[in-house]
């Protein structure tokens, strides 16, 4: 099989707006790489492709008007099945859900179809967005996971049968299967996109987008934004509407995680690497030997996967026994194992934790107020062979954990497959990551 | 017809644990209660005498063989019509929601059937928990609204058909009908009880119980969360299992709120009466006159009710989108005009008011470093005639705005009608305040 080639869609605005390209022909260069794809990858759980034509004719009559409704209007997305969608079924990666047709849309993809937006279909996520695998292969080598729990929303995106999705990030949900399979992703900061109607009620949990092009995970996200806001409580994601320009970080910081001690030779050399590109273009990237406050960070979060993982069995105790009470069979092993330690976790061991990440985001801000952004690599290295697993979270969690906005680049190699540049920001400056992700990006891709 | 008499559930547990009586015989009181008031009443959107039966003996089984549940193992109650129930239709006080029958329970519902209560049926909300009533009428004079949002649940409770029932705030929908219906009310602090599964996703939002006895009030609350939990990220509420003993404030302050200014004179007396008989029992209690602090927070709260409803607005655009989507016929006249109105609120108005209730947090958490818990009225008077709305809620708004754990009391009257003294705890503190809000009843019932 041929290389996997994602489809930009932003480049395509400009033509879209003077007639010289439609949506409805950008939809017909998807369906193209899905009939390609599909059969090998199985990114999807339900495809519409009637009702996305409809969908991307509508838009191509918007754009022909100049009457746009927004910069995604003609977008052919994918929606992570742990999403609600009136008009196809949501399995939530479960035998539970089998036959669940929402009567709503979930915020997120009600925003879709506010913006414009083409739903081709509804992505894989393994079980519950949690640990089980549900069969999704990696483009670049169908022997491999594509990663998790997003794995259809960056499976058909790097093949190009989409040119976004939404994902959804309590670990490393986004950024994690973006490295793995060569494309963009982006987990706002905490509580940026509206969760509500999503499976994905968790205390770091966040909606974002998995995109062909930086610009494309900016416009998408931010078109979901404008239309369903954030979380309740929160403002949500802000900014510009059309992707932010590039703009120099001034400083930079390391972020090696746990990730480090089993990270790849070749991952560990193209982290180096880029870093010293950056050092050359006159940005000062410290590393814990360097910076006291990044050292005192990486040791807040060395444990930020372990504190995570009982967190998370705290906060899955109702759902699991509910699922149970139902039928107990449908869960599988790691979800019954998960349920069977959640019962171990304490309100008191809980209330800790939290108190624990807390402190972990109070030093996050001041490691910040030194450092413009952080980076990393999005995992130890490239997707492991099988697809048992969806590879080692390590490196991702702590993003999840500090809540702040998280890019992920695909600018880096382990033994010839993708590999990802994770990019982490201040808290709620999501506008300000991107601007530098894309002036980093054309740093290390000259 | 005759008054309507609560059935609290508390004082029959030692009963219970020496044989002199059975959860089932105490459901069967109920169920003549039910019989008796519902045909007026109109609480429940749905009852299942047979499976409550069912669930009434075995908690009998349980309690002779000393191994009930928990506290409230065998306590009839009605769980709110927003609360998802696998095995009751959940209508959410809308035709939306005809037929709708969840799969999986929420959180709190799930809750109860661990812990062993007895689910007699679901109990009529307004619509979607907001503005539009659903008939409920007032057991203690069916002109009469019992209140909303959590109209069926106070109803219910009132006339003895259950001994506690869950019910949900935004505004003042748990404490404004426990006053107009002579019951006990508990929103606990802000995320104390977990909300996955209802339709309550606000930013201010809290599931709290209604109930028989301010024992009652509390062991349901809090074997809930004993079970679930609270919000994920919220420890939830914590203390003892057992209702916590009365405890003596040292000094209270009275919180007037913008409904002070049309109070009836009966409900100002009564509460002026009542913070006398404090006084007599050497209480400190402070008014805006005497403590700088609770001007301040008067000040601060004055505007919470316009406020919080500009922010509902905001919460409530994505779901009223979705439900239009649908059937925009099928919404009330004040959903739709709350739909019209989330058109205009900005997310920079969004980000405002969010800062706004942030400052009135800080400065409530200042007011209660100087004062044990503040005291006032449950509505301006006793419960309206009429059934198109559910009674100002002015007195109640700034417990939600501040987001602190507040109880009703039935202990004031107006005009030979029931009218609630709330009293509002340190966030946080729940259990401090159910000992203190003891003592309180202790003098007052004096």
């Amino acid at each position: 099989m041929s290389k996997p080639r994602t489809r930009p869609f932003f480049p395509a605005l400009d033509a879209f707006a003077m007639g010289r390209d439609t949506p409805r022909a950008f939809l017909e260069g998807c369906l193209e790489e899905l009939a390609r794809w599909e059969p090998t990858v199985g990114a999807f759980t339900h495809t519409d492709r009637e009702s996305a034509r409809r969908a991307a004719d509508a838009a191509t009559l918007r754009w022909r008007a100049g009457r746009a409704l927004s910069n995604i209007d003609g977008m052919p997305v994918g929606v992570k099945d742990n999403i609600d969608t009136d008009d196809m079924p949501t399995g939530n990666g479960s035998p539970l859900y089998d036959g669940y047709r929402p009567r709503f849309s979930a915020a997120s993809a009600q925003a879709l179809r506010e913006a414009g937006a083409v739903i081709l279909g509804k992505t894989v996520t393994t079980e519950f967005a949690s640990t089980q695998p549900r069969g999704t292969r990696n483009p670049w080598d169908p022997a491999r996971t594509p990663g998790g729990s997003s794995s259809g929303s960056a499976a058909a995106v790097a093949a190009g049968m989409i040119s976004g999705a939404l994902g959804t990030q309590v670990v490393g949900s986004i950024i994690r299967p973006a490295g793995f399979c060569g494309v963009y992703g982006f987990k706002p900061s905490f509580g940026g996109i509206n969760r509500g109607g999503s499976l994905d009620f968790l205390s770091q949990s966040c909606t974002g987008s998995i995109a062909a092009s930086l610009e494309d995970a900016w416009i998408l996200a931010r078109a979901v934004a404008a239309e369903v806001g954030g979380d309740p409580g929160y403002p949500g994601l802000g900014g510009t509407l059309v992707p932010p320009e590039p703009c120099a970080p001034r400083r930079l910081g390391l972020l090696r995680t746990t990730g480090w001690t089993v990270a790849s030779e070749d991952a560990r050399a193209a982290l180096e690497a880029a870093a010293e590109m950056l050092r050359r273009a006159s940005v000062e990237v410290l590393t814990p030997e360097t910076s006291a406050s990044l050292a005192a960070l990486e040791a807040a979060v060395a444990e930020a996967l372990p504190e995570t993982l009982r967190m998370l069995a705290w906060e899955w105790r109702w759902p699991l026994n509910a699922f149970a009470a139902r039928d107990a069979e449908a869960l599988s092993p790691s979800s019954r194992e998960r349920a069977t330690k959640a019962r171990h976790v304490t309100r008191e061991e809980y209330a800790f934790l939290l108190r624990r990440r807390h402190e972990a985001r109070a030093l996050f801000a001041t490691v910040m107020e030194d450092h413009d952004a952080l980076i990393g690599l999005t995992a130890p290295g490239a997707a492991p062979i099988g697809l048992e697993t969806t590879g080692n979270p390590a490196c991702v969690v702590p993003g999840s954990y500090l809540g702040g906005p998280v890019v992920a680049l695909p600018l880096l190699h382990d033994g010839g497959l993708p590999l990802g540049l994770q990019v982490l920001g201040k808290s709620d400056e999501d506008e300000v990551l991107f601007a530098q992700a894309s002036w980093i990006r054309s740093i290390l891709q000259n």
